[in-house]
């Protein structure tokens, strides 16, 4: 059935895969890719095109299961401790492991019980038990009867079918050749990546990203150069593609029209099945085929380029090489917070797992589709189905799982105020034991604590004013946490400052400008310790929040004040200098700050967190943060409470 | 730490690995392989040897996130549904999803909500509602931020790791190279996969798998050629392959001595840490390093081979990667049936899992180290540590997965008697939908029934003969399962008849003979179906079971009867035609005999086994039944009950 009109948006994923599967049938695209015979050494991860029978039994014909000597069974009657028993030359044969029982030979007595006595020629056998017919025997055909299937049709052979195939005789398998995938970037903006970047112009990410996800998957795929916006030309490249690929993805570039664009050429060349499918990211999809060729358009937002290939690509290429596409395993997690959703879109929604006090926990990451590093930290994937209005905090959820659950149980879930000491951290970590992740969510200092009180991770980042007592963190402890047993770690003092554009152009020297000059400020947000301190300073200063210009303008991390700053959206705003000088800004001194770890007490004895109680009086720790600039390490590792 | 006394047996695991990792670091080999500096379209799959760390921002400046117009936030006070707004030319940009923000503008609205008025060159654009600063804006940094930890060291690289570290200023990565492993295959009697093999030979089946295996977990691996028994070659093989490769595997052909020679090499030339693990399968491992490079010795039995690479190997490849071993999500699941176990061995069993009724069943298979078919039917592994003894049948225990856990819960759990048929629709129903999988298990028609009952499969396929009847199977579903609601489906009529050598030179003619002349007789296990028969025909023919030859001499299935006929150990045995034609046997034709599947009626409309019912129907799976001869498909498909 091929869709009568497919300029339909929001179509169902179930709906969208059967159209375009519809479609390309109808367009004569192949059920499955040729089959190849090869030899078995390069079958590995290729999928069979037909069962493979045993042609050969294994062992081939009965062998001796141990070292020692091939015996008649019967003639073995009456030996025992106390009777031993000589057999003669003609009534023994040694035998080795693996080799064919001599004929007229039933069963193995093993070398251990075995005595020689006399010389040669005429040893005897002294044996002090009597042995049952096929003692240490293996039957031929025990592990393979020849006849037997050994494997079906559409199995993707591991290591352990390839040595199973040829003790069943094969030397060659019947296997689909790997499916090739060409993938076409577009875009007049778009260029390769390695070249220098204009102002407006985009890095070709997404090639890069879809052939590894082609090849991750056991095709052959490469890219095309990057075709300009040019109906003509875009032309030419997808029926060049059709012709030599059995499926060809067409990236729509950074703009949200350029979909209409592989829509319509796909519609002019073949067939277009699907133009807009109900999931979000990924919306603007173009599904169809091509010259008996399947044809796909990715939206050019990288998540939604990333999820529209595991969401219909791949199931496409695993029916084209006649097995099941790699379905991730799903665990139950509970939801760290409030997840709305729209309804009528699926809403695959990234998030981090931690298993904290034996609960797995799934925190969501940043939603918008051009949010790559959602994907890059993502332990597993959320979906809302469309008829779900979203999930409450704390609700159980299905997660399917990017990560395997051991590594996120090796994973120490750190939540709160970001620093770049807490990165160092976590590379440090692994670096010494691969097997251990530190992921850092940032939400400010006053977020983290109350994750912490929730339980949804190990540990707590905090700089925390407590303006009635000028105190850092541990009065808010009390109040947030009254009676649970908490342990805080000193990890640094650190300097904040305002950072300003390069050579400070406008002269700034610290917060009273801000009550005394018009200057464009920007903010953290609420609950963030920098916020915190910039409020106790102004107070100190009798300046006014509200007479300051941006001060409603809120970004979630230093790095993104600097950014802002560099941009040249703002005259400054109070980070540290390490956010400075990634973005080649100057900074201005205002005040050293202690930054801390706040714990759950059992968690210092807690075999998963030792690494990094170790760490933090490390020698190589204190020099890679001295190489950071702006912090001071004499209390590192310190226990304040 | 050094052992003193490396020739010790029954090593625990945890302990030969720290024994093997401490002698390999005293013998000076390195911690990691070298690292590669790579083009980021060669980096997926590995393992990054030092953090990236983002030089570039993405967005590198704040973009417009929609095709639409820029505009000033505060330009568009007063516009409202009723009271439209005109932007003058110089008022407004119009901006494409990805394009820089031009200067002086702070908002985006959407194309859709922006009609133009007026002429080239003094178009106004009209809006109908006021827009807030930064709305349809990405913000510098808003995915990656300049400065940021992007990806720790020890990290595996997946394609979007690869786009997020090209937007992040990357174009090459330093990660490791893939480490190099040299198996060298000994013994005189192992010839290589596909030469001709003489009586006494074995192939080499081991070095295919154990390089694959290396080449699954990142690894470049290349087999030497086989080395006879010649320790002067082997020392100087182990030697060259250390020179060249970062781990060397000596596969100890199939004699159970052999290790010896490997653990004195080793010893010889370098440091021996362990021989001999508390492991089943595997124990005759070998441990230690030559020349600064790992060396270990499998032992020659495969699944032992497979499973020392598992255990021993993968960990330190992972290891000198510096990543993190892969480790196999473990799930819960019902024991089919008791399993002892050796106290002071851990004890790897291979399982078939099915998941019968919302339940995980584990049953496991054939534990011999021979065995390689018990890894390849394999669902998972259930490890008995040490120091337990065994489970009982319907404990539950925890199983490490082979297969995913979607594919596992798409797979028709058949217990029973084997057939043939059976295998032919497993790989048909394969080859039509390749998430589906038809698993069997042959324990005879009894076991088949007893397996149902206990909620261990979905259907059993059975021929079972109700003596006091003659009726096959129906008269045991009342016996074994009163009050369940069944349906018996049948699935063809066979021949069974006498399986003698070719040529039959002993003229047997049918079962009468077996009391008339002294032949030598095959039988098949108590509950067989093929096992009543035999007991029926020979009670009609008034012959004496003790006075048959052979008559307590069991094999498991039709296929090892024939085999133990073509080895030459029986002359005769009752079985069917399919089973004479895989060992070129004659067959003697004894009576035709019904093969019925039984399950639970509600199976009927289990989607799952959907696509079998309608298998029994087609003509293409008659016609393939008509080519294994000796069938009748007559009634294949009628429900009996």
């Amino acid at each position: 059935m091929v869709h009568s009109s497919p300029f339909i948006s929001d179509v169902p994923v179930a709906d969208a895969l059967q159209a375009w599967y519809d479609a390309c049938a109808a367009a004569g695209c192949p059920d499955r890719v040729a089959a190849d015979l090869v030899p078995l050494a390069e079958a590995a991860g290729r999928v069979t095109a037909e069962p493979i029978w045993a042609t050969r039994s294994s062992p081939v014909s009965d062998v001796a299961a141990m070292d020692g000597i091939a015996v008649l069974a019967q003639d073995t009657h009456g030996a025992g401790p106390t009777s031993p028993l000589l057999l003669g030359a003609d009534g023994y044969v040694v035998v080795d492991t693996g080799d064919p029982m001599p004929d007229g030979f039933d069963a193995v007595v093993m070398r251990e019980q075995v005595h020689y006595v006399g010389a040669d020629p005429k040893v005897d056998a002294e044996i002090r038990s009597a042995v049952p017919p096929y003692q240490h025997v293996r039957s031929i055909g025990e592990d393979i009867s020849a006849g037997e299937l050994l494997l079906p049709e559409g199995h993707r052979l591991r290591p352990v079918d390839l040595a199973a195939a040829a003790a069943a005789g094969a030397t060659r398998v019947l296997v689909r050749r790997r499916p090739r995938v060409v993938v076409i970037p577009t875009g007049d903006e778009i260029v390769p990546v390695g070249s220098p970047v204009r102002r407006g112009e985009i890095l070709d990410t997404n090639s890069l990203m879809l052939v590894a996800q082609a090849q991750e998957v056991g095709c052959e795929a490469w890219p095309t150069g990057i075709e300009p916006d040019d109906v003509e030309r875009l032309r030419t490249a997808v029926r060049d593609a059709a012709s030599t690929a059995d499926l060809v993805i067409v990236i729509a570039g950074s703009s949200a029209g350029r979909d209409d664009y592989t829509a319509r050429i796909v519609g002019e060349l073949g067939t277009l099945a699907v133009h807009g499918v109900a999931v979000r990211p990924g919306h603007p999809v173009v599904l169809g085929a091509v010259d008996a060729t399947p044809v796909v358009g990715v939206p050019g937002y990288p998540v939604s380029a990333a999820l529209t290939f595991d969401i219909f690509v791949a199931p496409l290429l695993a029916t084209l090489e006649g097995a099941a596409a790699a379905e991730r395993p799903e665990i139950t997690a509970k939801l760290a917070r409030k997840l709305p959703s729209v309804v009528g879109m699926d809403d695959w929604v990234r998030v981090r797992l931690g298993s904290v006090g034996g609960q797995v926990v799934a925190s969501p990451l940043p939603r918008g589709a051009g949010v790559l590093t959602s994907l890059v930290r993502a332990d597993g994937l959320l979906l809302v189905p469309a008829g779900v209005e979203g999930h409450h905090a704390g609700e159980e959820v299905g997660v399917r799982l990017l990560r395997r659950l051991p590594e996120i149980e090796r994973t120490i879930v750190a939540i709160g105020s970001h620093d770049l000491v807490v990165d160092v951290a976590a590379t440090m970590l692994r670096g010494a034991d691969p097997t251990l992740t530190l992921a850092s969510s940032n939400v400010g200092s006053l977020g983290g604590l109350v994750a912490l009180r929730d339980g949804l991770c190990h540990l707590a980042g905090s700089h925390l004013l407590h303006p009635a007592t000028s105190e850092y963190t541990l009065p808010y402890l009390d109040e947030l946490m009254p009676g649970r047993e908490l342990a805080v770690i000193r990890l640094v003092h650190r300097d904040q400052g305002l950072l300003v554009p390069p050579g400070n152009p406008l002269g700034v020297t610290g917060l009273a400008d801000l009550g005394e000059r018009d200057l464009s400020y920007v903010n953290r947000q609420r609950g963030a310790g920098t916020r915190m301190l910039l409020d106790q300073e102004l107070r100190k200063l009798a300046v006014d929040p509200s007479s300051v210009r941006g001060y409603a303008r809120e970004e979630p991390t230093h790095l993104a004040v600097a950014a802002a700053i560099a941009a040249g959206r703002a005259d400054c705003g109070l980070g540290i200098l390490a956010a400075a000088r990634a973005f080649g800004l100057d900074f201005v001194p205002v005040a050293e700050e202690p930054y801390d770890l706040v714990v759950a007490a059992p968690s210092l004895d807690d075999p998963l967190l030792t690494p990094l109680w170790e760490l933090l009086h490390s020698a190589d720790f204190h020099g890679a943060i001295a190489k950071l600039g702006g912090y001071n390490t004499t209390e590192t590792g310190r226990r304040l409470r």
